[in-house]
């Protein structure tokens, strides 16, 4: 973790701990390089990480306040690899069904722009928070990438695995969703009927240079999955 | 429009307009420098404003590349203030049902902080894209902050209006979503039936000075209406 992001971080913890209400206003960034201890240049970082993220906003000439914090259990559409469940920290799990190594179907392969002999993880899970089913997920990892996965990481956070073992940088990624009408086939995974409203969300995940690395398509139950998003001008 | 995001504006056209593929490297800092005539610290703002938009990626000591263009016909999530079909420009109109002045509901009251005694604008209008039906939208304007509204501006951009004319300055929103199924009274505006499924979006947007102005919802329609989210790791 960079300096910035861990005085962000710092910053964050302390509004939430101390549960500041709405429009509180921060130190100025002076006091702010007294409290952390850290330059101008890193509290200037860490404010606009913190704006980005919809923690606080900042007045020119007026000062930085507390943004609203989100409402109690959505989940963050943006800072979600996939599926997370942002700070409130709502015990997540997932019930993995299969991890296998197969070729990729033709929608696969154009995703992540394999090459005709390639092979791909294929892993079929369940999201659960507070035990309560999120989300039936398909996920496909480009093996020249991520040469090995298991069960075993496929229950915990695939992310953390890729990027702190496989040593994978995470760079960007293409979102796309929509209300979809549930199928016979995955109505049962989320214990609704055929018929039901989800929301279908296919994701691309990019390395930092570019080369796609895993594509995922994640069908959230529509009563259990809400979401949000804050979003500023800048 | 601040000379970075001119410039952000012209490379972005350059890219499409060309129609360059994904993986295309730009020319380096020192190149566009000298091709737009401008110093670097603008051509530094304009490309990260590029790499948080999901047009470039950038990576340190290789080169600046193009993302992958936009899928056709799909809303870019972020960008939308409520609504609005990017880049491709596809042909979006309102049909506008009502413009009233009246006293906040509950909800409506507390999400936008009115006092007891304040009125907003209420507006119900169906959003279309070339001539199909993508969302009905209701929305609330605090009197306070938007003065006038009317029907005219109601099938245009509200938000051009409330920035250009109201001089307000539009700061922050959040936005909160999930699928949904259609209910008996929503669900002929959009051309479907009760039990449909649908996506509903809310959202609050505020002043840069931490006001909240408007408190907009939108049912989307599952069928016509598809988003997508560029994001990124920064």
């Amino acid at each position: 973790m960079l300096k910035y992001q861990d005085v962000a971080k710092k910053i964050q913890q302390a509004i939430y701990q101390q549960n500041l209400p709405k429009g509180t206003q921060l130190p100025n960034i002076e006091g702010l390089i007294q409290q952390y201890q850290v330059s101008r240049t890193t509290i200037i970082k860490a404010l606009n990480r913190l704006e980005r993220h919809g923690v606080i906003y900042q007045i020119q000439g007026s000062g930085i306040f507390v943004r609203q914090p989100k409402k109690q259990g959505y989940l963050n559409f943006l800072e979600s690899h996939g599926f997370s469940v942002d700070l409130n920290d709502l015990p997540g799990s997932s019930q993995v069904f299969n991890v296998d190594v197969m070729q990729p179907n033709v929608k696969v392969k154009e995703y992540l722009q394999c090459e005709d002999d390639e092979y791909v993880y294929y892993i079929k899970r369940l999201r659960l928070v507070e035990g309560k089913v999120y989300g039936f997920e398909q996920s496909y990892y480009r093996k020249k990438i991520v040469s090995y996965l298991n069960k075993e990481i496929a229950e915990n956070s695939i992310f953390s695995y890729v990027k702190d073992i496989c040593k994978v940088n995470i760079g960007f990624s293409d979102k796309y969703f929509k209300a979809i009408k549930l199928d016979e086939d995955i109505a049962p995974y989320l214990g609704l009927n055929a018929g039901d409203p989800a929301l279908c969300v296919e994701e691309i995940f990019y390395t930092s240079s570019g080369e796609p690395f895993d594509f995922s398509q994640i069908i959230y139950h529509y009563d259990n999955a809400k979401f949000f998003v804050q979003s500023h001008s800048k």
